[in-house]
């Protein structure tokens, strides 16, 4: 169920599929170390630390579950302007764990700033300023309503931060992204870069995620670093942005995490001047290469949904307003009789139809077309006589389904992205009690 | 995946089941039928006919999804006070059939007037009255967007119409509601009855259903059946208030068929006097009884859901609002990740909350206790220390699981039904290709 890092990068078949993940580059200003402090009880690691000496610029957006993780109510509280720490831990979610969860991050936050402010005055000399612990920000993934297990994890800070490293090369990332996996198959890792004023502007993220809440573990969580030195208000706003076409359009099995986050810091190495609005041409240029990365982790998400066999996109087109494309298109990704005739293999656009008219959404039935891949399978609000089944059962038999459904209604267009339904959905959901 | 009745009736492992059935008496009023039309290429019923010789005050609620079957737009034009019959075919939807889906139903309607009269004068002698195709009503079950085989079902109409009779026994009630049956694997059956002014007024109920749409197949449909003279609009009054605590209380897999439908006809046979209103003894005796058959036949769906293995019950007390408590009780009675931990009978409150939280729903994280059965697992926001698991685990393993959820926010409560998610909705619904 959990991959044993030690095991994922010495087994040499894994190490040849090397190739699939992107060469993410080190990033100016930014630390990072993992390790295991047991928590899986099988030597995995499970914490990770990513350490801003300088501070990092930071904007965050997390969960609308009206439930939320203890390291949430934490991050909100925190010094908002300047960070310079993030500490991650997986196996235990933090959530539904009352005044214990919430005393726990003060007590690793303590222990945290102890060790960095400790590290510091050893390399200055003598001579540097205290890491406040409202400086340091916590994310959780895991069980919900389980006693965090504080001292496990904070024993094992001081070594963590003793292998803090700059030089994150392909490796250090994907051992970083593995750190904080719970039923993910594989590290998530997205990089982009570009050029402005002869200096390259880097973009590197990792996540993890396969069921929008996993099994007995939980949630979706990316953690994006830059080094241009965008202010945080206007991460956050390109943040929002970006999300909505990304992170925002993709479902597993509709059920939502209370403990999903999505953060990007900037570093503030590469200057790029003050004042830039989201109009200026290098923030465009930034916000294109932030969509990049976050379409290609939420994807990698998906195809990594629990159990996923294929990765289905769910297009709707000439929608009367882009919110009722949304909720058509969510309202079919989400439906198990959709997702499960696509784990079939079988073209059932009947079941399409059934997701249009739930979503409550006012519609023309008489204007409805919907396609499969290149194959219209109905228009005008009845099937399509004589198509072609055997090729269409051949396109069903693909690793990615487009469905497409125009309403003949109005301009807007939304698309989202989802996996099928399979035995493994349930082979991982319901009888992981006998895992670990 | 189909029962084919014949066989159904003559195996005597399930005749000896038929004590676990409900003894369903006739109704004064009402003559019923079923016949094969082949539909299935197995032989089994797949038409049924409900014939009111001197008609039925009647009540209609349908589906909410904005694509609805052509039986639902026909029964919508048609004379909604006085009916003279139901036709139900199974194995096909009459759903995005377009104009031939209309159309057919015309020609069935006609079809049915034509034997339906010719039946009458026989008996008459040639003196009776023509029976108009608007005085019929029509139900389809089965896959959305197929031809609907028009001349199969009319060529077996004379046969549907020679074989009524109003002798309903046990028996004939059993065969009737196997007719209308898709992937049920048993006839849904209820009764009930009480007397008034030393008369028995009864209520005799049939449904189907065991996805909210099922794989290929579809829908919830149910018909019952009553005596007592209620006129049509106080029919439609009692329907709406019971249904809301019964069929809208219960989700197999939170989709929503374009078919559903729930009718009540009253052949008008026992007199009750006029002008009685719903707080009337006699009314609300009815309505108590109305309410017991429906929430008998919508557990009985439940317990039929698609692969079920567990009947499940949400309950939300201490709410702020009725409708609150439905939207959090609905939200993890659909969440996937709560019924596949209950299919794998583990006490996953953790599951729970977190769908307590998506509902969005404002909610005091702090004043939340949940409940499995009698086992307090949560409370004031945060777990029970040492809870005795053995005992939890021996209570999962029951068929039949109460999940309590106490906002302490106010004093509304609402409870909804629901079943395990398992292995068997992933056979039924993704692997249908290869079963007939």
């Amino acid at each position: 169920m959990t991959i044993n890092l030690k095991n994922f990068l010495s087994d040499k078949s894994k190490l040849s599929k090397m190739g699939e993940f992107q060469d993410l580059k080190p990033l100016d200003g930014l630390e990072v170390s993992s390790i295991s402090a047991d928590l899986y009880d099988n030597g995995r690691d499970d914490l990770a630390l990513f350490y801003f000496k300088e501070g990092a610029n930071y904007a965050t957006l997390s969960t609308s579950n009206s439930i939320v993780s203890e390291t949430i109510t934490w991050n909100q509280k925190s010094n908002k302007k300047i960070i310079k720490g993030l500490l991650v831990n997986t196996k235990n979610a933090n959530t539904f764990t009352g005044k214990q969860g919430y005393e726990s991050i003060e007590i690793l936050a303590k222990s945290l700033s102890k060790s960095l402010t400790l590290r510091e005055s050893k390399k200055a000399e003598g001579i540097s300023e205290t890491i406040k612990i409202k400086d340091l920000v916590f994310a959780s993934t895991g069980i919900i309503g389980e006693t965090f297990p504080t001292e496990q994890i904070s024993n094992r800070i001081p070594d963590l931060v003793s292998k803090l490293r700059d030089d994150q090369n392909k490796l250090i990332w994907i051992k970083t992204a593995s750190a904080i996996m719970t039923t993910d198959t594989k590290p998530k890792l997205a990089y982009d870069e570009f050029t402005f004023n002869n200096k390259i502007i880097r973009i590197a993220a990792i996540a993890k995620g396969s069921g929008m809440i996993a099994p007995n573990l939980a949630t979706m969580l990316s953690f994006i670093f830059t080094d241009a030195d965008i202010p945080s208000n206007l991460l956050k706003v390109l943040l929002k942005k970006v999300i909505a076409t990304t992170f925002n359009a993709i479902t597993v099995d509709s059920d939502q995490s209370t403990n999903d986050m999505v953060s990007i810091f900037s570093t503030r190495k590469i200057k790029i001047g003050h004042n830039r609005g989201v109009n200026d041409p290098v923030i465009q240029k930034f916000e294109t290469s932030l969509k990049n990365v976050c379409l290609n982790l939420a994807k990698q998400i998906v195809v990594d949904g629990e159990g996923a066999k294929k990765f289905l996109t769910i297009k709707v087109v000439n929608s009367k307003s882009l919110s009722s494309a949304k909720k058509i298109a969510f309202s079919v990704a989400n439906s198990p009789l959709v997702k499960t005739a696509v784990a079939g293999e079988d073209p059932n656009w009947g079941r399409v139809v059934m997701g249009i008219g739930k979503s409550g959404e006012k519609i023309d039935q008489n204007k409805i077309s919907v396609k499969f891949g290149d194959f219209l399978l109905a228009e005008n609000g009845a099937p399509i006589e004589n198509v072609d089944l055997k090729k269409i059962r051949e396109y069903m038999k693909w690793d990615s389904i487009l469905i497409e459904i125009n309403l003949n209604l109005g301009t807007d267009t939304f698309e989202c992205y989802t996996c099928d339904f399979t035995h493994d959905y349930i082979d991982i959901n319901a009888d992981y009690k006998n895992s670990t």
